[in-house]
């Protein structure tokens, strides 16, 4: 069984071995167990399957405590992971925030090469934004020593809405984004992906973070903005118009002022660090009592809105970010009692809270994450099937 | 090509008339260009496979105007659906509803063969509500000569919230629904899939009503309880703990009373019939001044709630039933107003409101979306591949 090299057998064989190959791009390093499970294929059928793709270098196997991932994903008995040959390919993450941009550069096997930073003044144009950022990647790849003639592709994070489709005519600062796509495209000659940073922040805290392993991750920044995400099975959940996870446009005050999103009494206003840093001298000083009861009033709110998305999508982990997030206990132990006293008891009893895990690279490695997740659903029937429907 | 009826290449193609018939048992009647584009292969493939699957009789082909369901998809140039073999199975669907008992028959071609209604007082037990569901089967099928032999499953709709993993021990009434879930497993022998009947009108909902044909669906239905549900890809979304889509307990006012959910100031409180009716004559009666009045409050109090539900999930349909949706503009036109007033504009702009529109029957056909949607995952790959493994 499963010799042959050529003839209809090996068609059955590729589809599933692009499936094989499918969730190790998109997970990350697995042990056989996970793998089997995460592709549905029984036990004995992948260890035919996985020999193979070891045999001709699709995979390596390794023993898994060597991995930075496992950190995180918890520990057990030391046992093997399989993952994709980190010579197969490069993915590169940038994010073009508002006062810094970073590049990271990861290989397919999800392990990270190389990463840096620099930083930018607020009102930075986007070319010289991008100039900056492929300055980095030079820099970068002369370093460490990276070539990137394997590159499979760039998401890129930047500030700001990115609607869904967001190529088309009309669409908010569609200028922006079809400046970023057609400089990297022209540059680099793979595919592009341009989301929200915060949302690709998001992306990257469910694949390496604080939501990794498990089914929906709402995800929550709290910096000089107030963002989030959804993050379902793995993958981001854009929504009809791509702005699913704007928990910072959920409105806390029915009279308060419009906000330049087009909503009014939007979170953002009450909690943001540029809000509450005008009320006090040093927001995150936990010894200023006015501080103190600042960020206590801010988690009040902020779980009263947390309340509203969690009732809609009782998600697993609810992950919150941004530097506000540093103050602690101060934050959550208020922003969990608002929760608590504003969700249905079937929610609260199933969704965890906690601290984001990633720096401040997470959007970076979020846009690592895009290209790793992004491949168009289904490749691997539409290869098999074209192969036999244009045999002989 | 695809003429085989043994040898490998018929393990690769049941592999693909697999994925055939399961997305035509999810999602009904399809012309070939629907069915190319939900399977993800080639017009040339699919076109062998389907011819194959019509010659053995799993499949079926009529013209599509003839269906029912079209009105709901659209109107264009009369082409022909495939569909599977209607001859090839039954679901069975229930509701198990405060006042009411509803069953509803299909077969998997998505043809409704029969449905039938009994009214309940609002306290009667719940073996004796099993048991009038069971007569009110034994009628329809005399009544409409119908045999349950080829009956593929049971989904049931029952009053309150059905926790993820409800058989496990400790859970809320958990003794209702394994009464329920055992009670027919035993009279029919075939799996019994319980939820929410909220829920459940929600999916049906997706599949045959207001929110057919899209992505994202999120279903409010205002009754004497006021309850929603989250349908994404065509499947009801649980969420961790089974309780995504509780719209009716999202607070609109935070120092308000403390509700049975364990949450405080709950939307269903202000806004369910029981409250409403509680301050005028008639509710339902526009010609009443003071009702209207009531109608319009409670929309702007619904359109906040909504805005927050919409900013978390940037739904591509937000579908409104129940008895209040009956009044019409009047609750409609406060409820726009207040979701347009209070969610980010990349969200309004892409979020269509609409009313419900199946009827009462919407949670017993849910219960038969339940069947029809609930496959494991990946059985097709676990079979093909079982039997490669297997093979000598």
């Amino acid at each position: 069984m499963g010799r042959e090299t050529s003839g209809p057998l090996r068609l059955l064989r590729e589809t599933h071995e692009e499936r094989v190959l499918s969730v190790l791009r998109t997970r990350g390093p697995l042990t056989r167990a996970q793998l089997a499970e995460q592709t549905n294929l029984s036990r004995a059928t992948l260890s035919s399957i996985v020999q193979t793709l070891l045999s001709n270098q699709a995979l390596v196997e390794r023993p898994e405590h060597t991995l930075a991932e496992q950190a995180v994903r918890g520990r057990g008995r030391p046992v093997s992971v399989v993952m994709l040959n980190p010579a197969g390919g490069l993915a590169l993450g940038m994010d073009l925030g508002q006062r810094r941009i970073q590049v990271t550069i990861s290989n397919v096997a999800h392990e990270f090469v190389a990463s840096g930073a620099v930083a930018c003044a607020e009102r930075t144009p986007w070319a010289r934004r991008l100039q900056l950022a492929l300055d980095l990647v030079d820099d970068l790849t002369t370093r460490h020593d990276v070539s990137l003639t394997a590159l499979a592709g760039v998401g890129v994070g930047i500030v700001g809405p990115v609607p869904v489709g967001a190529d088309s005519a009309g669409l908010v600062r569609s200028d922006r984004i079809a400046l970023v796509r057609d400089t990297l495209r022209a540059r680099f000659g793979v595919p592009v992906y341009v989301d929200n940073n915060t949302r690709l922040a998001a992306l990257a805290e469910a694949v390496w973070g604080a939501g990794s392993g498990v089914d929906s991750t709402l995800y929550l920044r709290l910096s000089y903005g107030v963002g989030g995400g959804l993050v379902l099975g793995g993958r981001l959940f854009a929504g009809a118009g791509g702005a699913a996870g704007e928990l910072g446009h959920i409105s806390v005050n029915r009279d308060g002022p419009s906000c330049s999103c087009g909503g009014r009494g939007c979170l953002e206003r009450y909690v943001s660090l540029t809000t509450l840093q005008a009320q006090c001298n040093d927001i995150l000083d936990a010894r200023d009592e006015k501080a103190r009861d600042l960020v206590a009033e801010a988690g009040t709110r902020i779980g009263e809105v947390l309340a509203a998305a969690c009732n809609t999508v009782n998600p697993e982990v609810v992950v919150i970010g941004g530097e506000l997030a540093e103050t602690g206990d101060h934050l959550f132990k208020p922003l969990q009692a608002a929760l608590r006293r504003y969700t249905h008891s079937q929610v609260h009893r199933t969704v965890r809270v906690t601290r984001a895990a990633l720096g401040p690279d997470a959007a970076a490695r979020g846009g690592i994450a895009l290209v790793l997740t992004t491949s168009p659903p289904g490749t691997e029937w539409r290869t098999a099937l074209d192969q036999e429907a244009v045999r002989p």
